[in-house]
């Protein structure tokens, strides 16, 4: 019945829908002592913002953050953080012509079968805007690794199937442009994928990468909590997520065991097949997770589909949408990186 | 701290490990008046068995479960059903030699890393005996399931480069083989794999399917707890898993709006990419979920390593091994979707 | 490090420190389809109001709940329910004098001894302010019990050493007057003894009872969940309780086996010492709830205590205060008993 | 569903029946490296233990506990620990007579209305033999206390009508009779009470006491975790239970606000009336918890009742039971706050 909220320690619970009043969450278990992390706030909610570049949603959302208690004098006191985001450019007339039937590849059918109703403005609670909400959470998450040394980047790795060259990986270029593209060879062929793909009224998938530095050897709990596993949860319940791997992931079906296992001298592990755990425990190995993001569902081109009452009928997503929402999803895959960080910091820090 | 509970209605507390006296477990939240699935739990006990084709581990356990509690005149009365194992074939003095040093991809290095302390015997906790928890509390949630009408089963699709045709898909000839290939024309190419690889001492990475049938429309809580994070989180945290997918996974990269995105008509939904999922909850088609596992890191081809205090050294692992893992977590990974859909249907059933 | 949401399956999280900007919650897993309960709401916020009679604080609240998602077309959706309450009437200014300095059996010490920092206008986040959000959320689940016909009422039994009469109790007396009393022989004392504790700047505590009818036998976890723990920690993490007892509680310990058991005859039991519950599981009869509130420790006489320096000083608390806060307590401790019932009716409705 | 696992980090999960076939437990979050506390282990499974005086059930179990993982070479190694006690002087034969019959009074009634099934041999699952499960994990919370320097001791303060007097108060001799008392004066006139009521064929209420000292200060979660929540549903799930206060609980109703706050002085607090928390935080004082036993209902005079198919009979149970619970309940009560305080030890100690 619930499912509104994450983490075991350091918690946020989330409500809100796409074109309601206004979107918000709780953080819990923040420590006290802390400044707002505004650095981290700004940064972020831009990265993430809809109407940025012409690579994303033309929704235009103000998205300023009212916090409602847990700070006092500028630092978070330990206490419960509430906080608001009005819901301004909402438009909820854009969705009039489909209150009454489902679209393909949405999550309305699926809710309507649940709860027998469903707010059809937008995703509703579906919505990807409700990730505002984790990359809120996570910009306190971020502030709380910080402190512990421990820093962490997500990036682009592949649109379609265009794949970064890793030969070509530089950190520094992800932040310079508008797709989180590490690859400087590869921009512009992104950036025509993607316009020839907005031209057809289309959507493209892409994998979205993440890693986190100098997280320290030994965290995650055992066998059902492993960092692995809560990590596989953080990024699945991501909107449009469909596959989610630790290190070298699906690659290690083709793998050797001489070759995967990651061998160690005293200057430290050959490798990082493994992506930073070993069963489910943080080895001080770079984190590395890979996120799948399937091509969203709300296109140009007219899809069949059933109405409420069952009859068959097509659509055609007009609104404003992203021709490839695993470009946003990057400080989003970041923020759920840091939650399930400082979670598990909490949890083994006794 | 904790972490050997899965579940939030249906729940699995698992303990023990691998060269220890006993493992053993408690399922909580099993529904009372069913009949003890005995047909279901010495199926997939044999099924996940060592030492029964030359393809696994020679390890030799009876593997004979004793209910202690739950359990009144044949039937589950509702309470906590506890049960042990013991362990009959343990061999710790196998462990002797490596037990001040590191095996190379292996929980050890973690877990002395956590807790200061390991187990050296076998796996130890990080053991993948637990596992045979896993398929015991998942044989009740498959009788549970059974009366809802729900079936799910598992198979292998690829080992090493080797990947099923789906033209020549078969279910009925799964558990005609001891790898769980559906494909029959695969089997002996499979076949000479392990062989080869179990001469070289090596170990092969392997890929799982499991797919539940039946599964009602609406199963699955929003946003941060929907079914494929709970499935994600489950399968993650089997030994060896590193990538978890839904539907077409990490294909959806390469794939287009139009193509993903399942149409729907008075027949049913057109296609299943999305694989029985949208927005956390189940569509009512099929479920289907894979699972990529790393090849095994015990092997009989040296590895550098460390040993507890910090030393160089190289190992060597004899014991009795897995050339690949991946075969014997077919019914692991069917156990553990049955654990998530029977914790679901509590979850939903108001 | 969190401890802020209340529930399993039926969940308030909640936020907001007594002269914050604003106080919020979100309700989780309240059912899809149910009118907002704006009868129950209203008459209950007015219930806990202050500054409605010369018995309760004088601070003035408008109390205007903002809804902001969940609740589509007047109807509850089934997603999370965020809500926010202005602070109007804070005054912060008038807790300047002891910005530095512990009230005397207040939370302020432990806050700060916990957190190291603390907000010190009113109560912070340990203030009766939070009470209200437990309020919002317990009139949803009334309404949700409404529906399974489980109603419930409370009132207050004792104030000071005056203590109701069972020969005397007449439940319709109970919302006739601003003290809940359902003794209308002993209203006017409790109005002397109130207004006398108020001229001497003095205190007093109360005993506030809850019964819950209608609650269908069998509800309730085994062992560690029953129906009697849950209403223990729900009663006892209100501001200023002490003690919670079911049935007649404390006075078992003067009662005999042949008493105390209630026995049963085809017309139903033949008493209820044990209040409604055997083994945490309910029986079917009236649920009977007590609650002691100790008097408030905000006084108008001076007390002994530290400064966050470690000075001595002497405090005394002018502000709006509660001269018994027991009385206002009543619909917080039903709202408690609602949602632990709407809770256990999710949990065991399979 | 599930209900039989406690604590959030510091977790007990238990299983077993009265007179099954063994009953058990596992602990998990128990910190590595510690001793197995076998001495506190044998002292509070003796003092638990029945048929060790007259004034305690005759029923014979050597309640010998056999560690089935978790420890290696006499150490915890912070993976869960399995363990099982055979029940050996079961006597379900002495239960044919009550297979078809409800006894009033007892939890058979309420677990066959949820669960349409049950296991009449002795009391079941709401059995009291279910408490050396908390005795044992309790063990193991009392050894990592011991660590942090946290001891606590429990007494019966009250039997019947006769209440100890404070002034008479000893620690010391509490362990000295076989009633936990800690007044000399008192112990025969109890001893006297509980002889004149076996011989009535009659059981006898009991208070009981529980003090734990050196908690330090800041312990305990805000709002609805805090500790005092914790300690209340703890203690109340305890078979028996029908009220539970925290310092002077009850009592503070019949105070005045000048009397019950506790002013501080440099020396530290002039009084201790809350018992050791403020706004559900620990003040640094001694935590003081009381909880009320009823008499049990197992006794031999006939009671009125009903058999499964509703018809009306009286029954008498025969049977080894207690003429006045609370006596063995005082090991119990201080399980559960040891059991409370590890967790919350867990829980703070980031």
């Amino acid at each position: 019945m619930a499912g509104n909220t994450f983490g075991k320690l350091f918690c946020v619970t989330s409500f809100g829908e796409s074109h309601g009043e206004a979107i918000g969450g709780v953080i819990d278990g923040m420590p006290a002592g802390f400044d707002v992390p505004w650095d981290i706030l700004k940064r972020d909610i831009q990265r993430r913002k809809t109407g940025q570049s012409k690579w994303t949603s033309q929704r235009q959302e103000e998205d300023e953050v009212r916090f409602l208690s847990g700070i006092y004098e500028g630092k978070t006191t330990g206490t419960s953080i509430g906080f608001i985001i009005e819901n301004k450019d909402a438009k909820p007339k854009d969705y009039e012509a489909i209150k009454e039937l489902f679209r393909p590849g949405h999550g309305a059918y699926t809710y309507f079968k649940k709860y027998g109703i469903r707010d059809h403005r937008g995703g509703g609670r579906a919505s990807a805007r409700e990730t505002l909400i984790r990359v809120i959470g996570g910009a306190f998450a971020k502030a709380f690794l910080q402190q512990k040394e421990i820093d962490l980047y997500g990036y682009v790795s592949q649109i379609g199937n265009l794949k970064c060259d890793p030969a070509h990986f530089e950190q520094s270029f992800i932040e310079e442009n508008a797709l989180f593209c590490p690859d400087a060879h590869l921009l512009s062929a992104w950036e025509n994928l993607i316009q020839a793909a907005r031209k057809e009224g289309e959507s493209l998938g892409a994998r979205v990468e993440v890693v986190a530095n100098h997280v320290p050897a030994g965290l995650g709990e055992p066998v059902y909590e492993g960092l692995d596993a809560r990590l596989a949860s953080a990024m699945m319940s991501i909107n449009a997520a469909k596959g989610v791997s630790i290190g070298d992931g699906f690659e290690c079906v083709t793998s050797k065991g001489s070759e995967f296992r990651d061998e160690m001298t005293k200057e430290g592990f050959l490798s990082n097949h493994a992506g930073g755990t070993l069963a489910g425990i943080s080895t001080g190995q770079p984190l590395r997770v890979s996120v799948a993001f399937k091509p969203a569902s709300s296109i140009l081109i007219p899809g069949r589909t059933l109405t409420h009452q069952g009859e068959e009928t097509t659509v055609l997503t007009k609104g404003r949408h992203d021709p490839c929402v695993g470009i946003r999803a990057v400080p989003v895959v970041e923020a759920m990186m840091a939650l399930v960080l400082a979670d598990a910091m909490l949890l083994s820090s006794h």
